[in-house]
Order: C-alpha cells, then sequence, then structure tokens
C-alpha cells in the first residue's frame, strides 16, 4: 500500500486534534494510504519533542524548514497562528509538499491572495492543498449540504447562522494571540465567523455578495499572557489593550438572491461552542446547533401540516455521511471525530490526484467575505465582496 | 365596586383573543373593577351581531362612532387593521375613553406621532392609553424584564432576537390586509418585528440609536382574496401584488453600547410562532422561545462552570408574574392567557389613574424604530433612529 | 337555542378549573346548548358566595341537595374531595341531573361500582354522565389517540408512562385531603395514577388485566393543616401520619399483549407536572410530555431510517383536535383550555342525548386497575383487574 | 517508562472500540505505562489478520490460548460472545494476566460465580481484573456520580431507569448470536439492561435486595444469520426461534430503602441509543440521557423555586471528570471517547497494583441482579436477589 508521510507544524489545540486524526483515521476507515506520522516541529525543541511523544510523532524539530528537505514528508499540517499560516504554507508547497492549513486561511487579505496563487500553481504541478473548515466533516452538516444540494429545502430564501462561545466573559481571560489583530486577523469574526461564513457558502452553493456589519469589544484591556496550553492561559497583573472584535454581527446578500444573518461572538454566557444555523428555503428547512453536533433537524413544507412536525434525526445511521466506519445507530460521534473526517477526505483526494476542499481558493473566498465584513464595521457601510 | 364599560371595535382575530381576556380577567384575578363588555362594533352589522354574541359582548353595532357616545362605555378596545387605528383611538380619547390600542400603533410614522399626541393630551385629562404589545405579559418574559432589571445579568451587552412564522411559505396564502402596505404599513417588519422592538427595549431597559436593515418579498404576486376569518383567508385565481416585505432583518445600537441582531420572517418554514430572543449580559444570560412560552432558560456566569448550566425554569410558580391567579405549579398557560394579564394591568391602570404601559408614546418610539429600519432596509445604509 | 343550567359542587381548585371551562367553552365553540352557570355549592355559605362570584356563577348556597331540586339545573358538575363523590353524584343522577364527576371516580371501589350501576340505571332514563379525565382533551394526546386508532403506530407493544410532580419533596407540606386516604382513597395512584391508567386505556384500546406494584411513601408524618387554598395549604408545629402513597410504581399487562411501565410520583425533584408516555408500536411510536402539552413526538420506523428522525408536531393547527376553535398555528393552548373542550364535548353529548366518554363506567374500569395496582402493592404479588 | 503489553479476543464490534481506546488513551492522557498493542486473537486466521492490521495491532492470531504463553502481553482485553467469557478470562488469569471483560459478565449466573472466584484468587496473586461497563467513564454520568455521593441530591429515593433501542422493531433482523439465550444468556436484559442495573447501583451506591419483573419476546422467529459485521448482519429465509427476551421492565428495591423503576428495550421505535436515568432525592435530583451523552441535568430543592429550574450542564469543562486531556469547553466527547477513559482508568489501576472499579465481583453482583430479573419474569413472583 502506498505510503504518506506527514509532518506537523505547530502543536497546540489545533495541533492535537489534527495528531488524533492523523492517529485515527487509518483504523476508521480503509484509506488508499498508510498515514506516516513522521514529524512534529516546533518553536521549542523541548517541547515539540514533548508534544511529538504525547501526540504520536515518530520525531520532533525547532527547524520547521528541515521537514520540507525530507523526502519521507509528503505532506506537511500548518498549526501555528494564522500570521504564521503563509510562510509555512507557501514554503511547503514550493517544496512539491501537500499541505493542509488551518481556518482562517490568513490573518490578512494579501496573504490569503498570495497562499491561492501559490496553491493554484502548486496544483499545476500536482501538489495539493486544503484548508481546514473542520465543521463541513460533522456528519450532520455533510448530510444537511448534501439534503439540500438535493433539493430538499427547495430554494434557499434565507440563511440564520450564529457562532457563540463564552470563553471571554471573563475580564481576566489574558491577552492571548487569538486577541491581537497583528497575530490573528480578526477576533470572533476570523476565529468562528469564519467557520459561519464557510458553512452557509458551503451549505447553500450561494456566495456572499454584499455585507454590511456590526462589530464590539466589550473587555478592551486583558491581563498580558504568562503562559499558554491549548485553548487556556494563565495571565499576569500587567494588562494590555484587546486588539480584536469580541463579537461581529452582519447582515448579507448572496449571488442567488438569499439573505443571511450572522453573528459570531466569544461572549454569550452559558454558550460554549453553539454554532447554529438554519436554512429556510421554499419548501422546507434545516437546522443545527454543533452543541449537540449529532442531531439534524428538518422540516419539509409540502408533508400535512398536521403531522410534517420538526424532525430530529441522529445522524448516526450507517447511510449518514462518514458513519460507515464507526459504532451502531445512536452511539453518538464527538468534536475529534470530524478531524478523522477531514483526514480521511484529503488522504483519499492526495491519493486520486484530486483537488480537496475547501481549497486554498475557497479559503481566500471566505476571506474575502471576512475582509467586507471587517470594512463593513469599520467604515459603517455595506460593502461588497471582491470577487 | 366600580364598573369598568368597555367597548370593542373590530372583531377578527385580535378581536377574540382581546374579547377573551375581557371575559377571562375579572375571574382569575382580584380586579378593582366589574368589567362591563358593553358592546362590539364591527363593520357590518351581521357579522357585528354574530361576533358579539359568540364572544360575550352584551351588543353590537356597525357604526363604531356611536359607542363613543355611550355613557356606559369608559374604554375602546381598537382592534381594527393597522390603518384605521389613528381615526378610531384618536376619536376615542377625544370622546373621553381610554383606549387600548393593538400593535403596532398605526400603518405610518406620522399617524403614530399624531396619536402619541392624542394620548399626550388626553392623559392631562386623567384619561389613559395604552398598546397592545401583550408579550410583555408573558409570565416568563415578564419574568425575564424582571431579572434584568435587577442586575441577574450584569451589562447588557447584546440581544439576539427572532421571530419566526412560516404562514407566508405557501405561495397560494391570499393577499389579505396584512401584505399590503397601505393598510398594514409594513409585513413581517410590523406584524411581528414591532414585537421584537418593543421586547428588546422592554427587557433591557436600552432604546436603539442605530439601524440598518436588508428586507426581502420572495413571493412578489398573491391570489386576490375573495373571503377571511381570523388570520387564515381564500384566494381566488387573479393574483396581485404583494406590497410588504417577508422578511426583514437588522443590526442596532442601542444608547447603552449594546447590539442586537433581529430578524423577523414569516417564511421560515417549520417555525410556527418562533419568537425566540437572548440577553447577554456581562454576568449571565436569559433565554426565551415562544413556542415554549412557559420556559425561560437562565445562565449565571458567576457560578461554577462545572455545574453553572443553562437553567430551564418553568414559569408556572406561584411567585412568578400572573401566577397569583392561575393554577398550581407545571401546569402551562397558553396563548391566550397574556391577553388576560394585559387586560388585568390596564384595568388596575385605570381605576388607580396611572399611565399604563406600554403607553402611546413607547408605540411611538418603536415605530420610530420600525421606521428607521424601514428607511435602511430601503437606502441601503445606517439609520439612526429619531429621538 | 337549548339551554343547559349547570350547578357545580365544590370549589377549590379543580371548581376553578371548571368554572373557566363553562365560562370559556360557549365563546370558543359553536355549542348546541346555552351554557347558564346557575349556582355554585359550598360547604360553607360565605366562601361559597365568594367563590360564586369570584368564578362566575349566578348564585350560591351552601346546601348542595337544594341545586338537585331546581328545575333550571340540567347538569351538576361534581367538584368535592373524592370521598364525597359517592353521595353528590348518585344523589345528582337519582334527581334526573347529568353528572360531571372529577377523577378518579370514587377513594374506593365498592363506591365506584355502585355509581356506574347508579350511572347506567339514570342512562336507561336519558340522564347522563361522565368522569373527568380531562387530559383527554389535551389536543397532542387527542391527536394521538387518533394516531394510534389509524394504525399509525401499528400493533402496539408497550407502553411506558410517568406522572411525576414535586410538591410532597418539602417535608412541611401539611396534611391536606389529598393526603389522607379515608379521604383521597390513595396518593400519588389516584391522584395522577389515575389518569395514566386512563389515558394509557384510552390511546392504545387495551385494557390492563394483570399489575405487579410497588409504592412507597418516603414523609410519613406531616403538619397538621390549618388552612387551604387550591392546591396550596398552610400547616401547623403538630404532625400527623401521611396514611397514602409518594410514589407508586407498577408493571401492567393489557388483554392484547401489551407491557406497561408506569410510575405515579408527587416527590421527584424539578417535575412540575411531568405527565409523559411513549407508545411503542410494531411500526412507530409517539411521545408526549404535558410539560410541553402542545408538543407530540412521532416516529414512523417503515420512513427511511437517514431521515425518518423523531418529528416534534406542535399541535395547534387548524386540522388538529380541538383547534378550530383557537388561535392561529404555534399559538400554544395552556393546561386550562382542555377543560374548555370536556365542557365542550359534555354538552354536545348532552344535547345529543349520547353517553359522554369517560363515562362512569369507564372510570369504573380505571378504579378496578387503581385497586389492583394497591392491592399488589399491599400483598407483594402479581394482581388480576377485574373484569 | 513502563510497558504494558495488550492482547485482545475477539475482535466484533466491542474489539473496535476496545481497540480505538487502547491507541488513543495513551496520547490523550498522561498515562503510567506505554501501551504496546501486541496481538489480536480471532477465530479465523485471516479475518483476524484483517482485523489486527486495521485496528491497530501488531500482531494476530487464530489460537487465543498462545497469547497467554506469550511474555510481552500483560493485559487480556476479552471481547468475544458472553458464553466465551469464562473460558478465555479464567485461563488468563490463570496465566497471570490481567483482564478487561466486556460485560455481561458472563452469560450464566454460575460462570459469573466462578470468574469472581478466579478473579478473587488470581488478585490474590497480584492479577487484576475489571469488567467493562464502560458507561462508568462517560464524564456525565461520571459526574452524576460525584454529585449524589457528595449529598447534592440528599438521600436517594427513587431512580427510573430506561435503555431503549430499536434495532430489533424490523422482523428480519437476523438471528445473530445476541439473540440466542444459550449464546447471549439474555437479550434486552443481559445486553443493556446490565447497564441500567450496573449504573443504578454505582450511581446511588445501593444495592438491589428485590425485584419484580416482565419480560417480552414480539418477533419469536427471525431469519438465521449468514453473515455478519459488527451490530449489524444478513439473514437467509430460513426461519428459526428468538430465545431471548425484546423486553425486560422490572421493579426493585434497594438494600437503603430506594425504589428503582426500570425497562430495557430493543424494540422502542425512534430510540437509538437511549440510556436515561433520572435519581430523585429527598433534596434534588439528576437526569441523562445517552443520546446527549454529555449532557446533565440537575435540580436543586433547595434553591428558590422561581428560579431552580432544571439545570443543563454541557459536561465539556475543564474540571469535569475525564476532561482534562481532551478539547476546550463546549467541544462534545463521542461514545467511542468513553472506552479511552476505562482504558486510561485500567491502565492506572494496573500499574498502581490497585483494584479496578467494577471489579468482577461488580459484575457478579449485577450478574445476580440480573439472574433474579429474569426468575421473576419466569416465575411472576417478587424474588430476592442473592447476596
Amino acid at each position: 500500500m502506498r505510503r504518506l508521510g506527514v509532518a506537523m507544524v505547530g502543536g497546540s489545540f489545533m495541533g492535537r486534534t489534527h495528531s488524533h486524526a492523523w492517529r485515527t483515521a487509518p483504523h476508521v476507515f480503509d484509506l488508499p494510504a498508510a498515514v506516516d506520522m513522521v514529524v512534529l516541529a516546533g518553536r521549542d525543541a523541548g517541547r515539540a519533542d514533548a508534544a511529538a511523544r504525547q501526540l504520536g510523532w515518530r520525531g520532533s524539530t525547532d527547524d520547521w524548514r528541515s521537514v520540507l528537505e525530507r523526502d519521507d514528508v509528503d505532506l506537511v499540517d500548518v498549526c501555528v497562528p494564522g500570521d504564521l499560516h503563509e510562510e509555512v504554507a507557501v514554503a511547503a508547497l514550493a517544496a512539491g509538499k501537500h499541505v493542509l492549513c488551518e481556518k482562517p486561511l490568513a490573518s490578512t487579505l494579501d496573504a490569503a491572495e498570495r497562499m491561492a496563487d501559490a496553491a493554484r500553481a502548486a496544483a499545476d504541478r500536482g501538489v495539493l492543498s486544503m484548508v481546514g473548515f473542520s465543521y463541513r466533516r460533522v456528519p450532520a452538516l455533510a448530510l444537511a449540504q448534501r439534503l439540500v444540494a438535493d433539493g430538499r429545502v427547495g430554494d434557499v430564501r434565507q440563511v440564520v447562522v450564529s457562532y457563540a462561545q463564552d470563553w471571554l466573559v471573563d475580564p481576566d481571560f489574558p491577552l492571548t494571540w487569538r486577541l491581537q489583530s497583528d497575530r490573528a486577523g480578526s477576533g470572533a469574526l476570523g476565529d468562528i465567523g469564519s467557520h459561519a461564513i464557510d458553512m452557509v457558502q458551503h451549505l447553500t452553493g450561494h456566495r456572499f455578495t454584499d455585507v454590511v456589519a456590526a462589530a464590539e469589544t466589550f473587555t478592551r484591556e486583558r491581563p498580558v499572557m504568562t503562559s499558554s496550553e491549548g485553548l487556556s492561559a494563565t495571565g499576569g497583573s500587567e494588562r494590555g489593550p484587546v486588539t480584536v472584535d469580541d463579537t461581529t454581527a452582519w447582515l448579507g446578500r448572496t449571488d442567488r438572491g438569499a439573505l443571511v444573518v450572522a453573528h459570531a461572538t466569544r461572549v454569550a454566557p452559558g454558550r460554549k461552542n453553539a454554532f447554529r444555523l438554519e436554512v429556510d428555503g421554499s419548501t422546507g428547512s434545516i437546522a443545527f446547533d454543533l452543541e449537540r453536533l449529532d442531531e439534524l433537524q428538518l422540516h419539509d413544507a409540502t408533508a400535512p401540516a398536521e403531522e410534517a412536525g420538526v424532525r430530529t434525526v441522529h445522524v448516526t445511521e450507517p447511510g449518514h455521511p462518514y458513519l460507515e466506519g464507526w459504532w451502531p445507530p445512536g452511539h453518538s460521534l464527538g468534536y475529534g471525530d470530524t478531524f478523522t473526517h477531514q483526514a480521511k477526505d484529503l488522504v483519499e483526494a492526495v491519493v486520486a490526484g484530486e483537488q480537496p476542499r475547501p481549497s486554498f481558493d475557497d479559503g481566500l473566498q471566505v476571506q474575502r467575505v471576512m475582509d467586507a465584513v471587517a470594512a463593513s464595521a469599520r467604515e459603517g457601510r455595506w460593502e461588497h465582496v471582491a470577487a
């Protein structure tokens, strides 16, 4: 069987989920290649070594560029903070390595443009790339996409999407890189709003054309960080300015006439990871909440009103997307498992020599919407999304 | 005991709910006056007579002006279509009758201004008026208001509100007055969005200052109506233009720094009467859904994360608002019962000679927000709400 | 239009709900007779007078037997404690008055037998009677019954039913008549378990044949009551023995081969009025929870597994049972409204001269099941239900 | 670091979940030993080899006894059908191997007694054993156990437990070993009812003393199986007798005075894996549903009634059981992850030389309850649980 050597750059929260996926996918699915978890590259040699051992990588290094020179590495998985995506991803593509890059694609639109250019050029040489909007691989959302594509809700008219978390309600949560605009690009918008943008477009097949937005930062100063681990962190007594949004809300219109109401926030008390969306069509609707990730709600407006109801489907049947490799009906999957699905799809695409989705171009398009949203919030007017 | 003579003008859907309330309130609560349901006025003598018998009024007339001359009428309940509110309400106030007027206050801002002027002038003469934003009297929402006012969620930062119905998904639902801008003023915005505006302001104590909106009419022609009953209606083969919005969405900012995401739609398949809102504060949140109207969700962000959870309170305890007159804990109230609470509060205010809320000024302020939302949707820019 | 004179005996919690129904039914539905709320009879003249005024009765008396002699009374509504049902109901039937008797039919099986005998004899004279298992008139449960009767779940195999409240969790709740076996017959079993028995048999069309039960009283002494109002009451410092069950659970078999798991409890913390049931058939299932009384859950096992899901139907459509007289879709009914439906059905049956259901024979059959359950709990063995 | 060599016997559904756990636990948690997945033993050499490759084992064999002779195997994981548990587990213990045995412990009480004897004898030699009631490691249930043990619901008075699935609703699902009493011991009772028994006792600290039960087999003949994979299987045209229960329901009493209502069924249409339970205490309650496995419901009866509500806790906080190694708050775990927790706890116990729980004695005690339940269903009377 063909072998696929993988290197990971970065090893924090996303590094853990991706490692879990690389370890697990070959044992849940029949992959067309054997995954070899070759090396993990981090900034600090000691931490990289510890992370590699913990997460299941054969080796480690503090020189990420060195992994690009290795013949046993076929694919580079980029899990570093957003401002470093471009450097690593472009170099990897240039070195002929396939690339999986965490979302959002970049911390600036310019960087995203350059990355997409590099990806297109690489693709001409058979070198493939993908951006990690992993929620496309939540079975309930993959089912939703299939149902919409099959016309089961009719023409999509409006989408309501909200991604709400509450980890920034605490005013003493420290200033991690995710709260600094020069590192993260934006706050709730880029971190979780980007998921909302990608998912709306993925589910409907529409693209945003125009947006109007409002953003707010409620806690404007936070403790300067002294240490971090995954998404958690510790701060000291010194405080520094938060330079990203706590909340961004926007209205959008799509190229096929739908209206979108969107909201991304990290200050919604009690909402832990509430990525909720509802797609309303001319003949039905679907609804989803990531906090109950194996449930999908369906309404068929053509059924008799007395019995149609809203159906709650437990998306754990063998015929549901990605379920063929897992447990019997009713046995829930978790958040981590969606990365396993992403790894599976990526390996299959790479082996088949086909462009995996979402591509860097898809990621760039999301970035353009994000950029228009941010500009609208800043300028106080509707903005057109660059085509 | 003092007696309060009531006349109703109009007798369709809202006429039925209001009649139910006038009949029921004296038997559920200890009112400070005996309610006398004197007369129902309608356009057609026969239908008015039938409605009066069915709904419990002592008499009927097809001349609504005649009821203003009756000494046994103390209060006029205005349940006619929106474009007729002004004429009836202003005349009633001028005749020294207290007025309850259905929401939204008027079909145009100018009319609302004149009505509020008339109400202020009447109040100086001890003649009182109220606009029927009845959801303020849903016990769960009255509890929510009390909790927010008591500081239980801290400073309100953002509100997400959505009012979704689906009765216009059917493209053959006919052109009732609610679908004609000259009769109704607007569509989803005025009919149900007005509830959203009033409730956001009522719950938070904030006022909208600026809004940006998008509106859409998905079904642009509908069968011309041949008959109607309550909210249902029958259409013929001829079609006419829909001149109001199926959906309006808007973002808003308030005078105390909160951000609002709002959505009113009558084309959300599967949502029957889903008036949902979530208020996020600095230390907690509340959430509500009218389709489960006796439940309120609370989150206390100051409680230990391991146990705080989101509390679902069944708002049927004796200590909950309006529950003193009803059933034991756990025995649900219904939609109709909220009008009974409205009637109770109005009778108490009238007897006490105190301004009932929401006043016509409150209704006018909602109208100004609606007007700014409609202007924004039309003009494609942020609009300031007139003070 | 024909006139139906009604007298009520008793005026506590059930008196309030029944009065609400008699007042409301004529205005919501097109009844074939005009309801005249003639007189309320109570033990104490002053309290009866106050209750009559509050609840909408034309007159009052402290001599319930006197109402049986009045020509303007056609129907007697029996809302006294269970041990008094027999005396009042049998006398009323003997006097030629139709009778509505609160559930359970009696506090002893012997009394129930005599009442059913009297009802049968009265029926031969055209005098009708009904027992108030009001939940048959919850629209969602009426819909459930229709669906099961139409074969929509196939052959019923098992029913799980639980009626859970928590008002006896408080050890200081006083010794009302509902906690004394000589007044109430039994505790959770008779008060709410009787609803479970009636509903299981009503929904399925099966009858219990054999049962095995366990019962428990967790708080064995409670404060002797000093005053009461509806279901709430006040106790003093003296304590007396509780002589009824806090909880009764039982297993049952039916005449058509189904298995039933049943539980009635008034000590389930957090459950306010959680009457829940699930009917499992060979091709589908239905589920219900009284705390969300306008929702019915349906599963169609013959639909494709990938989309069948569990449908939550908001039972507020015009085509749903009893909804023709109420509000538009999505506008919830409440607990009190189910009594209005009961009054409507009873008036229609009386005018048509047809036996209303549930009849006293139905109530007797429930009593036999209750008696077998109580005997089983006492004797520690399976008991056969008398035919 | 210490090394722990593991061998697995069997490789079907449970083999897959256990393999997932052995692969994953070392990378999620800081284990005190390195897990070496040495060998998988199956009946057929080819299938064992394929399973080993797929599931991540270094080697395979069709001679399970041979693995007991290997020095590099420290622990044997027994995932064979129930009637083979005894032979494999006892031999492994005799060979000095620690044992993890799938639940229920055995297919007969006699076998369970012998296994527990063997386990006790082995423990004296430092050889440890555990039975795989994996749901003890669902974080929400581990939290529930902690809360009950901490007195948070007061004295436990009653437990309602139901485990409902629907895979046997289809009358053409074939006769797998799980439907044959000589292989599985019992049907719903042993397969899923055993989880209910273990969990009730684990959560409350009580033990069943007496039970009364009813069981039923609705589909008495099924197609003889021609092939199987995991829990799914294919049948031919020949039919054979089902010799186990589709449904078993029972009432129980515990040694500390609680009443239990229990139900296990594989014919509940629409319930995929609905393991639901509610524990009612004197001052609070908890409730759980495995179909939403990261939610726990809590009610504190000592809180003010107006605000207590029922709290839904998303059990994904760092302070929740097992969450330290996983994702940030709100990121759900799945069914498979609970086996990872089981593997972690077992490795820690083995390295510490401490008895892991549930022990074979715990498993034996569950078996005694199962045996009493089965006897009661057969004999039609209350049965005492052997001590």
